[in-house]
């Protein structure tokens, strides 16, 4: 019987999780959920998996949650202190699913105390990557990746052979705009942006699809979770998804890992490991896709993976930079604020204008991270003006 | 520094072995080399490899032989016998690559010693599968798959997730008459037959490949090496042979190797396995392949996949039936004896007059076989009058 704590209980990753987790009641069973208001969500989850314990991030939720709890063996809790607890609540296994740089002290409390860690938001391995790598390294934690990109690479990665590994391969689907010219990028709508091509995605993360940020963050998350030179680490258009990354190995092998664009094998896999479990979608069916496409990317038409890699390459505080200014761009995009091609442009000029140094602790990632957001604020009024 | 024995050193396969060897002398020293009776190419390999013993099975090259090696620190021998006690020299490495059932013994002496045991020709799976297989396990050796099909499955099969592996998906090229009609094919010549469109092979493999049969007796080896239903085990065809193999497993996960079209590749993983080592080849460029494509073989076609996969359910003597009449078909048809089509309605007439019992030994595998290939003979010769 494995133990689960779910941080983000009510998102979508949380809520895939919870449905995998509910398949095998035999085979685990729930120690603490989270959620940050969502109290409706958060109780009945906690009743169907009877879990030990339910936090609310936000205090203010927490008299409905002990309501909704009424009659249960669930404890209840609240506030962010109350979710850090619950991170450290010694599950065998604690997915860490909460959006944004709220996740960053829950997942770092729970890589403090050593156990397997389910890397579900990118914050972590992106805004605060060195510092919750050595952390790992430190308290003898594992990192799961439940991202397909990283989860792939880590099914094919023989951490053994790390110095017969030539390549790893990440593959990005190009995004809705992958075969516009930039002069019609320029007239993009948030309409446009947030219609992926193969995933069902949140607004944020389809624009950064669109925009291939996205894949520059991957790259910098990849390059912390596996031990290559970030010159090793190469990005492939592969517009089916379906390939959802390769690792090469110096005798020419090169092992992929396939799968639908489903969500649900790459944390299926996170949960079983080392071992394996069922997950309910249809198999591929390599006969009915018929083929997979590669192609190279286009840098002149996506400028964010070269600031991606720039940022990856510099280390210390780009990263965080890199991710605070994306956000607020494109929420600026979906605002109707600024045009598509500027969103890449605020954030080069946010790491231009910005140089702090490398953080040391979570709190300078989250004070560079709020300096960066008031920096690509001010630019984003600029453009606005 | 790890010890090995090629049985076979002259051939395709082991002569890709030696140049990979060769590249690494502080890694691998040569225990024993054996030939059939190319003494000039047996001698050149064994002085530069230092070998400690070199063997050929023909004796009457044994004189050549020991003129050849004058002045060196090699052994030399010569017999069907003293090929068996290479193969038990104590090697940690034999690599199997005797071309037809001339290699049973060998390869059966050297997997009764319990090391590992890299299988680089198809009799032993196919026509004395379950024998080989049985005593691997009873002796305790190690058997590594040197085909590119058979070694990617290796790469990707994670023997202790067996209960959740739900496919294995053997790739085809399809051959040179994959979009052939049948009314085309049935005129099909020698010299199409053996135009492989992927790899550089001899001629009785290429019109295997063109036949698929080539694919249907992989279907026997990889059911013998891989502990899974042989309703599991899918045949489809990727006519670029880039992608080796794939595995599916129960959370949806399907793992593929792929790499060039180049032998030395597997050789390689089963040199260096369980670790890696390098090989010369240019990687696999994806952006320049640019697709790879997926079809469903057509079993109205190319009826050897029908008939090798009834051979395997059936099991006992039909696998090493099938094969030898397979033989003195594709034999018949090089010689222009017979037409295209004709191959697999004399394995299938072979099968259809043939069933002895199970084979117990290797004298009954070998009995078996060349029973067959008379019953195959005389069926040749009824086509050509």
């Amino acid at each position: 019987m494995k133990t689960v704590t779910i941080l983000g209980a009510t998102g979508s990753v949380g809520t895939s999780t919870l449905d995998l987790i509910e398949r095998e009641p035999d085979r685990f069973s729930v120690r603490a959920l989270t959620a940050n208001c969502d109290v409706e969500r958060l109780a009945a989850a906690a009743r169907r998996t009877r879990a030990e314990l339910a936090v609310v991030a936000d205090e203010s939720c927490l008299p409905a949650l002990r309501e909704a709890l009424r009659g249960t063996d669930t404890d209840a809790a609240g506030g962010a202190q109350a979710v850090c607890d619950a991170a450290r609540s010694g599950a065998d296994l604690t997915v860490g699913a909460i959006v944004g740089c709220a996740g960053l002290r829950p997942v770092m409390a729970a890589v403090e105390r050593g156990g397997t860690v389910v890397l579900a938001n990118k914050e972590p391995l992106v805004s605060a990557g060195e510092l919750v790598v050595n952390a790992a390294r430190r308290f003898g934690a594992t990192l799961l990746p439940a991202d397909s990109e990283h989860n792939a690479i880590f099914q094919c990665f023989d951490p053994a052979q790390v110095k017969h590994v030539r390549r790893i391969i990440l593959t990005a689907s190009g995004g809705p705009f992958r075969d516009w010219s930039l002069e019609r990028m320029r007239d993009v709508t948030p309409q446009q942006a947030v219609a992926h091509p193969n995933w069902t995605m949140g607004a944020k993360i389809s624009v950064d699809s669109a925009t291939m940020m996205n894949k520059g963050l991957e790259l910098i998350e990849a390059a912390r979770l596996f031990p290559v030179d970030p010159d090793r680490i190469e990005i492939i258009v592969h517009r089916q998804s379906l390939v959802h990354s390769l690792v090469e190995y110096a005798d020419g092998s090169v092992l992929a890992q396939l799968g639908p664009a489903d969500m649900r094998t790459p944390i299926a896999y996170c949960l079983a490991w080392p071992e394996r479990m069922a997950t309910p979608m249809a198999p591929l069916d390599l006969v009915a896709v018929g083929r997979l496409d590669f192609e190279a990317p286009d840098d002149q038409r996506f400028p964010a993976l070269a600031l991606a890699r720039r940022a990856l390459t510099a280390g210390g505080a780009r990263p965080a930079i890199l991710n605070a200014a994306n956000e607020v761009a494109v929420a600026a995009f979906l605002a109707g604020k600024i045009g598509f091609l500027e969103i890449a442009a605020i954030v080069a000029d946010t790491l231009d204008r910005y140089d702090p140094p490398a953080p040391e602790t979570l709190d300078d990632v989250l004070a560079i991270d709020d300096e960066a957001r008031t920096i690509a604020g001010e630019r984003v009024e600029d453009c606005v003006t």
